[in-house]
């Protein structure tokens, strides 16, 4: 039987850890990933109102392909700062690139953001948003354990017309082999069916980690296509919904390969948000490789590929109705339990 | 209450009409869906081994964005040539552009294949294959009314350790907005739940359409983060799975709006197949726009959008089921009843 890691959380895969700076007064922060090495990272962009940063370095077809640490902001556009925070920060430890000695080191730091400028938090920030110092506090707050729901990128998340937030999950493949995700989601749609109470992602849940409600009776009518619970009826600004992932596995993978994990990924958000992956939304996903077992170089290198990718998928799901979950459970509750 | 169109086929979008033909000593085939003028078209490749013929000309950067008919068809590389019967026939009959008085009407047809070759028919062609035959043949019997199962293009196809086949849905909308989609199921995934008896996409189902069958109880373990029922542990062959799909809507969108609505009904398959667009599947989405009905010019537009896209990914995940579920079925009953 498949169980989560012991943490239940991206920072299950070694060699990463993740940070959170939250901004209570503008309701609004940061969450980043910090790898242990630059390890091989890939992207899939597929919302309609992206706002990223450092993609196209992940392209596979592009030089660097890899990633020093991940960033994941509120703030919209003015969250892009985050990175700048994270990259100086990481160069003055003489963490990144080195193209020639004596000049700085250039830590590569894709990020993507989400929108939460309307919120009700304080964002007269005017020429000095706060993202930059948010993003330098949440890459020395990045540690083993953290903290699920209101916090980080996610404080200022909605998942359709709930409460959105920060989630994780993982799973223990075996032989070393682990999978991990973490997202944040302020999606135009709904994490919950249209009864409100179930999960979209119920069917993916392991050990009760989003409350383990089961799916409704017959006599509810799922097929209704107007997406209940969302924001899709109501919503009329373009690129102001997102659900921002990360996920990570151990396995030594190629950029290319990342970027089809990412692509799977992508799935779980299919099946844990509806609508998903609208003109509305800017969802992203990053993936990386931790390097720390070898996978097979033959004809099944496809296979063993394809199924971290599913893995991935599921662990994105559930990462999702986690966020929601805890985002509606009070602050302060510990990260795993 | 939403309902489907009155024949729960893609063909309830006005301006379409869908044609099989199939070769039961082969054991393969061709369907073919015929547009009533070259409407706006769009494309979205998901899948790690996919086979497609005139993909580019409906990029939105690229001229044409528009198509007079698309292709599915079984026989791997061998069945890109049903385009060929398909464009031959059409030019015959003065249907395509004309750049130039005289000249041949061009017409556009892409075209997405599956891998049908291994399944024991007989594929000993030499050097004709049969497919351009059967698109032009199954362009002569395209009509509202088809038959759902293993027929056409999905004669030969598997989903997962299951027979595929040939699936399709509709949607009302409601103000003369309509939706559809229509789908040729030969996916590494499974469509059934690990408990072998529950469709994935049960939730989108309307009016019984593939069976009715509720998910499982809790005691099932459907955390289970391998893909039951799939082809994913055992199949060696990359390329060898897809699952292709049309969707169609009744609005008049751009060849843009039709990719992000492709782009969307992917998320159809992500929730009716587990795992998909793997390496191994070459998961192709086509979208077309049969510009019956205008949608808003203002902000509104990016909603009317989205919400097209969300109906057209809930048909194609209920399609996905209804081709599974028909072709489990005897042959030879009424495609809607």
């Amino acid at each position: 039987m498949y169980r989560p890691g012991p943490r239940n959380l991206i920072t299950d895969v070694p060699g990463f850890t993740v940070g959170h700076a939250t901004d209570e007064r503008v309701q609004s922060g940061v969450t980043v990933l910090l790898c242990a090495k630059d390890w091989p990272a890939g992207v899939d962009v597929r919302g309609g109102g992206p706002g990223t940063r450092e993609t196209e370095a992940l392209a596979p077809e592009n030089l660097i392909g890899r990633a020093h640490a991940v960033v994941l902001a509120g703030g919209s556009v003015f969250g892009l700062a985050a990175a700048d925070g994270v990259a100086a920060a990481l160069s003055a430890q003489g963490i990144g690139l080195t193209l020639r000695p004596g000049s700085p080191a250039i830590p590569i730091v894709p990020a993507a953001v989400l929108h939460d400028l309307g919120n009700g938090g304080d964002k007269a920030w005017g020429l000095e948003p706060p993202y930059r110092a948010l993003g330098a506090s949440a890459l020395r707050a990045a540690a083993a354990d953290f903290a699920l729901g209101s916090v980080g990128a996610g404080r200022g998340a909605m998942a359709g017309l709930m409460k959105g937030g920060i989630g994780s999950a993982s799973i223990d493949l075996g032989g070393g082999l682990i999978a991990g995700a973490m997202v944040a989601v302020n999606s135009v749609g709904s994490a919950l069916m249209p009864d409100g109470i179930t999960y979209w992602a119920w069917p993916f849940e392991l050990d009760g980690e989003f409350g383990g409600a089961k799916p409704p009776g017959a006599q509810t009518d799922m097929g209704n296509p107007e997406p209940g619970g969302s924001r899709l009826p109501g919503s009329g600004n373009p690129g102001a919904n997102t659900t921002l992932g990360v996920v990570a596995c151990s396995a030594a993978l190629t950029t290319a390969e990342c970027r089809r994990v990412a692509m799977m990924a992508q799935d779980g958000i299919a099946r844990a948000v509806r609508p998903a992956h609208s003109l509305l939304d800017g969802d992203t996903v990053f993936a990386l490789a931790g390097c720390a077992v070898a996978i097979d170089d033959g004809a099944r290198r496809a296979l063993q590929v394809s199924r971290i990718g599913s893995a991935a998928a599921d662990c994105m799901a559930r990462a999702i109705a986690r966020a929601v979950y805890r985002s509606r459970s009070p602050q302060g509750i510990p990260p795993h339990g």
